[in-house]
């Protein structure tokens, strides 16, 4: 039985807002939330957003409070989505200047990250996509941004690159959108050192099985880097807590996430608008675990189910692993 | 605790067919599909379908059926969906020589809805609708719908006609769309045994939550006549499994159909394209009874989690509730 | 032929942003933004938002500005969904204290309506909802809703109510979230002052076709209110440039306003995060004048195309209308 | 100035069901649906779906009739879809048998393609994908699928296949479902004559800007063989007339399209539930036209809004170029 390594965004522990309310709650310091997460059962990992969380002027001391919990630093996030300087986009901006800023504020987190010991880098180029029709040249700034990781890729061999997709928001369309479209840009980097995150409500949105999905990364040469969870109401990123809508989904994907070897984090990417982030952060935990101890005990079951082809046989043995019900 | 009635449509175990295969399965005769119908576990009741199930010339036979096999014909759903004449709407269609064929051919359900002992007409006005933009009057054409609703509700008062609504398919817009719109439209009949019958899968595909869906209806007094139970993939009518997608939702909708006071009968609808018909609709029968022991068993705490408002401790909840997990 | 009126919501040409960048432009002085709003040809009218650009302390000076630039305030829009303190409800909020607040600010709004000669509060609640099931009390909320809207009609029955729908955001699910719900909401007040606004964009989030959705508050007793434009991707409120993704829909939106005698004003409701305000607007209006334009000029070709009921006849005309094209 | 060719599906002449209604028009004998499709201004080519429309003891009959009326067959469109043996799948069925069937029902295509001299065989493997979740092995039947298109693309170097997407219908889950997926699908065959088709209703359901997508497939190597139009209300496969719903962006896909290098056929790929099945294909192709002729006469203009990437210019292009307004 595998052992599943929990981890979570510190910055889900702070402050929230939307493009109405500026603010449903206060922001802890840095530490506090550290403190917080490192709290929350089965947590044995931390994602860092660069700037906020991390910085250059910080990373000792972040260093020495992750040894003091006992806590892993599992990927840094680069800030290249909060500054109105990447409001067109990071990496695909058509204006040299923006682009560089992305590339190099990406490079001094690549420099933490090894300083920190942090092997991977989680990037989210949100900005980087378009809002209008007849607005963007997708063919040129697709290669920009194939540019500008693999330059990243090529520059720090050591980390590991996890390209995250989202079909939309902050853009309205976003050039990373899908499993398989992030897929292809990984290989078009040429490196293998870049591969994908997915964050289990980005599929939603997407249309995506993500149990499927992972299926897709692994055939194309285990691109699978990283797992964001959350839950939603299937057509946007609401970032809610794990098995508030979905149940049989996470099932199969936890199934999935094993058979396909996958070894790397369960880490929560929530956004708890007006909820306890600690608490609505841990419930998420509770259900993968829930559901991982599921799968862990009924392989053999899911494995015949699956073999068998058979949705209604499915559907018994789903009532009898879910609800204890016959 | 309410036990719950449950039934199924008789054409659901019959074939099925899509615009690509025209049958994927063998049709058995009514007859047999009545036997395995109440063969069913919890099954009690069934809805026919005008013309395919019952006719002027067999209701003699199938009132016999029922009674000897104990079953309660629970609504009839005349057939203004499958002929071509009704291609461009029943209700509602512009032309007064097919909407006299719907309502003439309604009234010969009604006739033998009184006959056979059956309380309900179940009216899918399917057709109703449009496909292009400037190509239908709606105002005119809601109108002569309504008009048509209310000529049978006043003729037949001793039956309740329980409107089922659908956004789309098989017209790329359907009059009766969501559950407020067609309580307008109930109430427009001006004919207080005119109600909604909600399909929970239309629902989804809706973007509603039928829990509150059925909180409207019992705002607008008490119209909520019927329930057909499905789950889907929330993007179209898949017909699927009650509980392969969907879990909690349907927990919150069975919680409230109850504190509503809903006492009408829960029936299935699914269209098992691909699977055995009668394992398929079994299998979401048991579903339901599963959910709904689980709602008779926590009602307390149910209600306890809704005025509390917290959706951690509410997480906390159904995770014991569903999964037993603490 | 009609002349139309159009008009803005001033906000929309100060600051934007989102959840996760916080300001993607500079804020201009309220004084400022009018003027460059009354600059936008064809506006002759102005939405207010509460607080942000009105106040009893500024409410003289407001009313003075405008006149001197000839511009009507057409709406306030009570700032019920910026503050914390509404973040889990305003007018459905289960603690006394949130309604209290919310009704006594939209009060405050009332009486400025009042003294400026504004004869509309256009009232968009969008934090009366719920984000998780099985955390809110739908009926009693919905109930709440009520009575605090029946308070503020039944106080200021010179003012007209137009409850704005939306289905999600900032919850993920809006108790005001489609045209029908929000018609009956209006019904259950008992007060022939509230109404309804359609926002577009609102209306195709909810699967809605804004023209039939017009025919039904038509149909309830002229319930349309007023009514906001913008543009979408048909799956988010994505506020974007009316025309830059739809065209025949709008096009029918306008004859059936017209043809349900709408004699309101057409207003500009976007959020430009990255253009420039003033000129995304006011091609927003162009559009519209450009639609009105051919409806104006077509329009018993449109009469006798939706009498026909002839989806290829629909097509050729429409190529005609919009492409000059044979 | 590129000349375009445009071609029809000759099925979609003829009758026309859904799963309700088996029949909504009477079906012409093939010949007759030929001669009407020869007579749609501009149609110089025809697909051919395998078995209905072309059989080996029709195959001389049909390039006769083909060559007097001076049709190219564009394509055959094998029927792997149709039949209850390919319900659970074709190329990816799980019973080796099944899939037999459907690589030698395709194979008898090919033939038919060499012999009368069509270069491309159009793959629609619709049934080849799961409706349930935990009812089939993703890899498993992923590799099947890979593996017969790969013997297929292997037998017949001399003919190119194009794998046409669509994510859902009549599977609830379709593998090929997204332009990247079946790209990447086409590269794992290791076949230079594998592409894929796009068919512009499929790319909106898949939540696609097919222009985009059309970026994506020339990137990954000029892999995009074929086109399929028709227009719908961007939720489901309504295979309506080009522009009912969309203008802009069918605009920017054919401004793409050149720019991409695309020397293929615009094919219509319709439904016409109700209408005059030839009117509405010829109309789709007049909007084509129509569009077409704007990009040829306005390229310049729309290469600069594209480099200027300032949505309110590119509105301010859209409204002259499409409604001829200021």
């Amino acid at each position: 039985m595998k052992t599943h390594k929990y981890s979570v965004i510190l910055g889900n522990l702070g402050n929230t807002c939307d493009r109405f309310c500026r603010s449903y709650k206060n922001n802890p310091p840095a530490l506090e939330m550290l403190k917080a997460a490192a709290a929350i059962p089965h947590v044995t990992g931390i994602e860092l957003v660069g700037t906020w969380d991390i910085r250059p002027d910080n990373a000792k001391q972040m260093k020495q409070a992750l040894a003091d919990l006992g806590i892993a630093c599992v990927s840094i996030i680069p800030d290249v989505f909060t500054r109105p300087e990447f409001g067109k986009g990071a990496y695909s901006n058509p204006d040299p200047k923006c682009r560089r800023l992305a590339v190099d504020e990406t490079r001094r987190m690549c420099d933490i990250a090894l300083e920190i010991g942090c092997g991977m880098l989680n990037l989210w180029p949100g900005q980087d996509g378009y809002d209008y029709l007849f607005a963007a040249d997708y063919d040129k700034e697709r290669s920009l941004e194939c540019e500008a990781v693999a330059e990243l890729a090529k520059a720090y061999p050591q980390l590991r690159f996890a390209l995250e997709y989202k079909p939309k928001e902050p853009r309205t369309r976003c050039y990373l959108a899908r499993m398989a479209d992030t897929i292809l840009m990984a290989q078009e980097t040429g490196c293998a050192n870049v591969g994908v995150t997915m964050d289990t409500g980005h599929a939603f949105v997407a249309g995506e099985n993500p149990a499927e999905a992972v299926v897709l990364a692994k055939r194309a040469g285990n691109r699978l880097f990283h797992m964001h969870f959350n839950d939603n109401h299937a057509c946007w990123d609401d970032d809610m807590i794990v098995g508030s809508v979905h149940s049989v989904v996470f099932l199969e994907l936890l199934y999935w996430l094993d058979r396909c070897g996958y070894a790397g984090w369960l880490s929560m990417d929530q956004y708890p608008y007006r909820e306890d982030a600690a608490g609505a952060i841990g419930e998420s935990i509770q259900w993968l675990v829930a559901f991982q101890a599921i799968v862990d005990r009924h392989r053999a079951d899911l494995d015949q189910a699956i073999a068998a082809g058979d949705p209604v046989g499915t559907s018994r043995l789903m009532r009898r692993l879910l609800l204890g019900a016959r």
